[in-house]
């Protein structure tokens, strides 16, 4: 077994020209990104000179960036880096509340967050979404879920937004839900995995005492790297230094990012700042991208108009096909990729989501113009 | 704020030519690794034909990586990748132990191993090394600590050997400790940052329950990423799979390194095994360069004859030198630096680790020529 190890020594990508993954479409790296992951790659290169803690090192400047940059950015009094969403998602919540305790967060919520809260221990009740075709979230759908957790006699420690969540790209009232959670003294998580680095986010603004963000999803990082922010009053628990180990947090085991993913994120974050301010162009594109696609016989769900890149659609049209066609279910990947496409998942065909963001008109075109193409390829002679 | 982020978009690394850090030796990367980087440094990378579960990625080789490979070359049953040493320690902790618990560590602990038990909820209770100069640790120091746990009606549920500790380097005797604890039912977890990957490690051999390794530290990969393996029946418990998320292992959070870092893992993965097989010229290279310290005044520390690269030294001399020198005790870093050496902490002088680990004799050469110079070199008139 440890004889035959070349084979991982020089393992390429195979992937097509245009990457319509929701998962991949905002992570990929700038160019700044890739020359810092050259710069910095040596396992532990940031912590040249640390004094003890990943945030507070001062060359290269994560201090400036960490505790001045971000949390402007984010909109709160505290930031720290991590691995992740889900990793900032299971800190909070491993900090904030007991065992035992409930968490409820929207019927949308990504998978992470329901095994975030199965590793802290916590009980979750769900604010259901409407059915379809919106699958909406509301602020009346988590003060349903609180009340059905106090019938339990439950002590509801947090509640988490998907903002938006990664199926539909539903972005919810978050003002309207953090105020109603806030109305029973419950603090707000909002999870921006998929707004973060794509779109304006302000925690304070949207009323969200707690924050994390995704670097490799939705901030051009090399990942595994994200975000986690809090209001001062909870980054007290959150962040709350070692009773033995001096000026260590505990909730991060001291540090987290000490690699060249944080510096992927400090390189790629000006970029980020700039195209966030270009979301109203994304959003428009995406919404006309849409409308081509049902003028094709789809159907896309969620909110419409929409307002997010990541566009969940039904296409009964797709999977028809798929019942005689050869390779089966699997002839739209086949098909999807001799045009240049990728980011659907091999199998999929009557249901299926996909992201417009950062692609060009023309790409878009393309993407459309082969859907085009393999239906009317397929049509019955 | 937001407005001069040009600056952490170039950010160039200030490091001399010989890096003599323990933490940062084993941690460069092979050129393989370097090209892995690039190949796979967007973000969510490895993801391009997942179905659900990373280490069970079949495109590119993860499964055959951490299913075939890593188990055979740890020595144990199950492994999966993880952030880190330290992270691997805490959901080693999180889901054996109950809050409350004692944990057994030995004195020399790494200080991450104390802050994952103090996020854990437990109680520590401390095999203690030796008096200077050995700083060793013994199966006896073991059993005292359990039995100090069970004087204070504790359960101890997990003990943990620092493999070899990262201040001294020493190697205890695992197998020793191994078998004194599970004299009392108790797992034990090796902490291998310093050693899985340097030099030859298999847990079944030491005796170990459970096992961690540092990708950054210890195996040429670009952080953060590490290893955590476990024999199959405790493996059941730290990899348990959530009861609602079909297939998804709670303590992993679903996934833990979904990114490049993993890549440069597997990359650098058959130079690492090909190192470890000239560990025995590593060790006495170690001991020639720590006895030609002692030639120029200063004294090793922790086991002698000593059985690692990374070496702790005492230098009353170099101390003596900083109550006069021009900039006092920084002086060293600035002598050093000037010759092309770093890796000691800013202001260190009288007691510093090094690790000789990959480098050359003529480089190490280089470094005892340094020394000996500075040491001449501010010798009274």
């Amino acid at each position: 077994m440890l004889d035959n190890l070349e084979k991982f020594c020089n393992l390429k990508r195979d992937i097509a020209e245009i990457n319509i993954d929701p998962l991949q479409r905002a992570g990929i790296l700038t160019p700044e990104a890739r020359a810092a992951l050259l710069e910095w790659g040596d396992g532990y290169s940031v912590c040249d000179f640390c004094a003890g803690r990943l945030d507070l090192i001062k060359t290269p400047p994560i201090e400036e960036f960490v505790h001045g940059v971000l949390p402007e950015f984010l909109g709160t009094d505290e930031v720290r880096v991590t691995h992740g969403a889900r990793e900032g998602k299971f800190a909070a919540m491993h900090a904030l509340c007991e065992k035992g305790d409930f968490v409820v967060m929207d019927g949308n919520a990504h998978y992470t967050t329901v095994l975030a809260a199965e590793r802290a221990g916590l009980k979750i009740e769900y604010a259901s979404s409407s059915k379809e075709p919106d699958y909406a979230i509301s602020a009346e759908g988590y003060i349903q879920a609180i009340e059905r957790a106090y019938e339990q006699k439950g002590n509801v420690s947090l509640a988490v937004l998907t903002y938006p969540d990664g199926n539909y790209g539903n972005l919810p009232d978050a003002r309207a839900i953090a105020d109603a959670a806030h109305d029973y003294s419950v603090p707000l998580l909002l999870n921006g995995a998929y707004a973060i680095g794509r779109m304006p986010v302000n925690a304070r603004d949207l009323g969200a005492d707690i924050i994390v963000g995704s670097g490799h999803k939705s901030m051009a990082a090399s990942g595994p790297v994200g975000v986690l922010g809090a209001t001062e009053e909870y980054a007290k628990a959150i962040f709350r230094l070692s009773s033995t180990k001096k000026n260590k947090e505990v909730e991060l085991l001291g540090c987290t990012v000490r690699g060249a993913p944080l510096l992927t994120l400090m390189a790629s974050f000006p970029a980020v700042v700039e195209r966030v301010r270009h979301w109203p162009e994304e959003v428009e594109k995406a919404r006309w991208f849409s409308a081509e696609m049902e003028k094709l016989g789809m159907s896309q769900q969620g909110e419409r108009p929409h307002n997010h890149d990541l566009m969940f659609f039904l296409a009964e049209n797709l999977y028809q096909i798929s019942l005689t066609a050869k390779k089966g279910r699997y002839f739209l990947y086949r098909d999807l990729k001799e045009r240049g496409i990728c980011g659907i998942k091999p199998g999929l065909t009557r249901q299926f989501k996909l992201s417009t963001y950062g692609l060009a008109r023309e790409e878009l075109e393309k993407v459309l113009q082969a859907f085009g193409e393999i239906i009317e390829s397929h049509r019955p002679a």
